[in-house]
């Protein structure tokens, strides 16, 4: 392993022997002169080899060396891991950064089967079948780079402010937002575990327990017949929940600051190459982002001739694209807090203003697609289990979770936000399958 | 939330008016003087209020004032979460910080129930059902804080190597290990799910896509019936693979400078905490580790006097001590490599030796406990699939895990390790149910 030279490196360093590991990429193979494009997960280079198509029948040995290396250079199918030994030469006349290996013998790690399943130009459905594959794509590979950078800032700035990370567990023995989109499994006989859709209760129960500052980023599941491109069975969470807010605000204030730090770091080390691959500028975004409450949101939607057809008075995704897009025109910005909530369309431990009854809690919408719901939390147990009733909701199935507020709590809220929809929105992509490393969908559980 | 201070900033502090919010510890209510501690998320001061027990049925505002104050302070129960205006005070005859904060006007946030249902001594199982009050207490906390610079002390050192952080499904179409221990459940009514006892094949195929190098922290689920304290049904699994390897010892390096690393930002940012609550001088392991061949620790546990009663030739629990405390005596060190495991007890995925037929992989002990599992992969599609019938498994069922390596895999290998041991060994704990956010077993599924 000590040998091996990442290909990223091969611009600065000298002429000569040289190893570099990858995969084979394409392979031109021209009558008196070969040439392999090796893909490592740092960049491209070009090998070549001058052809050795005949020798005479009693040729030295460095001569039938030679037909044998070029007879298994034509043989190399694409995606064919391997080792190449040569020598390094810059040359400005090669495109793909100006350096080409001249090779002097290849070792095979596990050659391809010839009839690749898939091509770049593949239909989405067909290249999640073969997702492995299709994640050799360098704009796929740069996808979950870019992931790594997001999540690394926003943990840091979180680590650097005295936050606990939790791990919640995602088997629970009662539902954690809802009784619908659950799944739900035998649990060592005669027991029922659920999966969890959020990590909502205990990350609340971590404010009892006197946490703090916490967050999780970790899987949740959702048991949404949906097929939209923003929905998925299975997603990243990230989340955070914090105490002693004043109000939703406070959370919001973390948040818009949270993002404008992760975006900035994605944009500092990713910048040049998303512009590159997805033709996407990075753009950080000002703080703080423009808050609209929902009653004037809707004003604004209907003045530019938009009339949502939704009756529980909350935003539909034209809604959600059309208040983003006044914001982007008026303000110049991608981000957008829709604050006001009444508590209709809001879950029963959302706290409510004493004055106006609406909730204390926003969406955040980034493009035009919402990403997020944060909230201040009810924390006093006589009201949490009033709104719960007034829901319609049993209290015995809730009793571990209004259990954490009967023995002492700080006022305390939070949001959820999913990563991929970040990500996708960032990069411009279309659908969350695009930037999940494997996707989890109604009909979609494998690979 | 501008105003509030936290306890840990208070030393630093002049005197003067201050606001602390936290919850209470312990009240003192003495005839003439009240005392409380309050402790939040940083530590704990003791506030104090000379009581007025009696005022003229006359009195002016001011004494009904302070009586009421008095009377409040009173009927605090433990637990209860509040916000404190007063006026700090430095004095150093005050055994907590040195500083006192003289009580002006109390906010409770929330009260809680005076029957406080678990106390600190309570036993394992009680303050498990109570686990949210069990967590105030300060080693507990502190179990969190460690967790949380343990992890990103790690995620750090991979992320400064260009690792790519991966998500993987938990929902699979085919078991992930074996078909035991395993939980699964209705799909989108005709499918059947089962969630993942390890990310193994994704991180595989990770390599496949040509990741280079990757890293997962997350959640891994095991229908084991077992109840031993080193055992949970679901648990945080540490997970890193690596592409390019000549061998395990590849792997071995990168984990032995990885938990060097980790263990040392631990010990800077937590090591006389630890000496103080837990008792335990944290020690950062020299590099490298002690590595021990499995046939030579039998014979060195021969020589100790133990005989190990397993049959298959793998240490038992006993067996993993002795070995361990061979090593600390004879190296010095906490932590031990044992390698060359005969390919009988190990699944069929590990690469094996050419010469010896031994796998090319390894188990880590830290203080006597396994805490991880190494190697290189074959990733040799007939050598693997050999090696699949040979322990009798159905290569259907292994379809998509085996297509990774039709087209095309580079040399890999990695490790997968429990993150509750790890840090159940660091603080000499006796279970990990003590360093579980919130454990999950056969007989454990809430709160």
């Amino acid at each position: 392993m000590s040998e091996r030279v990442l290909i990223s490196e091969l611009q600065s360093r000298a002429d000569g022997a040289v190893s570099v590991s990858g995969w084979v990429e394409t392979v031109r193979d021209q009558k008196k002169v070969q040439f392999v494009i090796l893909r490592d997960e740092t960049g491209a280079v070009q090998l070549v080899n001058p052809a050795t198509r005949e020798i005479a029948d009693d040729a030295a040995t460095e001569a039938s060396d030679a037909l044998a290396l070029t007879e298994s250079i034509s043989a190399l199918s694409t995606g064919t891991f391997l080792t190449v030994h040569g020598t390094l030469k810059h040359d400005e006349r090669v495109k793909l950064g100006g350096t080409e290996i001249k090779i002097g013998s290849l070792d095979i790690a596990a050659a391809a089967d010839p009839e690749t399943p898939i091509a770049s130009d593949s239909g989405m459905d067909k290249r999640m079948d073969w997702r492995f594959i299709d994640l050799r794509q360098r704009r796929n590979n740069l996808i979950f780079r870019v992931q790594t950078t997001l999540e690394h800032a926003m943990r840091t700035y979180w680590v650097d402010r005295d936050y606990i990370e939790l791990h919640t567990p995602k088997l629970m023995s009662s539902p954690s937002e809802s009784n619908a989109e659950l799944f739900s499994m035998e649990y060592f006989g005669d027991q029922t575990a659920y999966l969890a859709q959020s990590p909502q209760h205990y990350k609340q129960m971590a404010q009892a327990s006197g946490f703090g500052k916490i967050f999780e980023i970790g899987d949740v599941f959702r048991a949404d017949p949906s097929f939209t491109s923003r929905h998925a069975t299975e997603f990243t969470s990230v989340d955070a929940e914090i105490s002693w807010i004043d109000s939703h605000e406070d959370v919001a204030a973390m948040q818009e600051e949270l993002l404008a730090t992760a975006i900035a770091a994605v944009k500092e080390k990713h910048g040049a190459e998303i512009a590159e691959l997805f033709g996407i500028e990075v753009t950080v975004p000002s703080l703080p982002f423009p808050r609209i409450p929902l009653a004037e949101a809707h004003d604004i939607i209907a003045a530019r001739g938009y009339q949502t057809p939704r009756t529980d008075g909350d935003l539909d995704p034209e809604g959600e694209r059309q208040i983003s897009a006044h914001v982007a025109e008026t303000f110049g910005h991608q981000f957008v807090f829709i604050t006001d909530y009444h508590a209709g369309i809001r879950p029963f431990y959302h706290m409510r203003d004493e004055k106006t009854g609406l909730t204390k809690s926003y969406d955040l919408l980034f493009q035009g697609v919402e990403i997020t719901t944060g909230a201040q939390r009810e924390h006093r147990i006589d009201v949490l289990e009033a709104q719960a009733v007034e829901k319609g909701l049993a209290l015995e199935g809730l009793e571990h979770y209004l259990d954490f507020f009967r023995y002492g709590v700080p006022p305390h809220g939070g949001f959820g936000m999913g990563l991929a929809r970040v990500l996708m929105l960032l990069l411009g992509e279309s659908s969350i399958r695009e930037v999940t490393f494997l996707f989890r969908g109604p009909t979609r559980l494998a690979p």
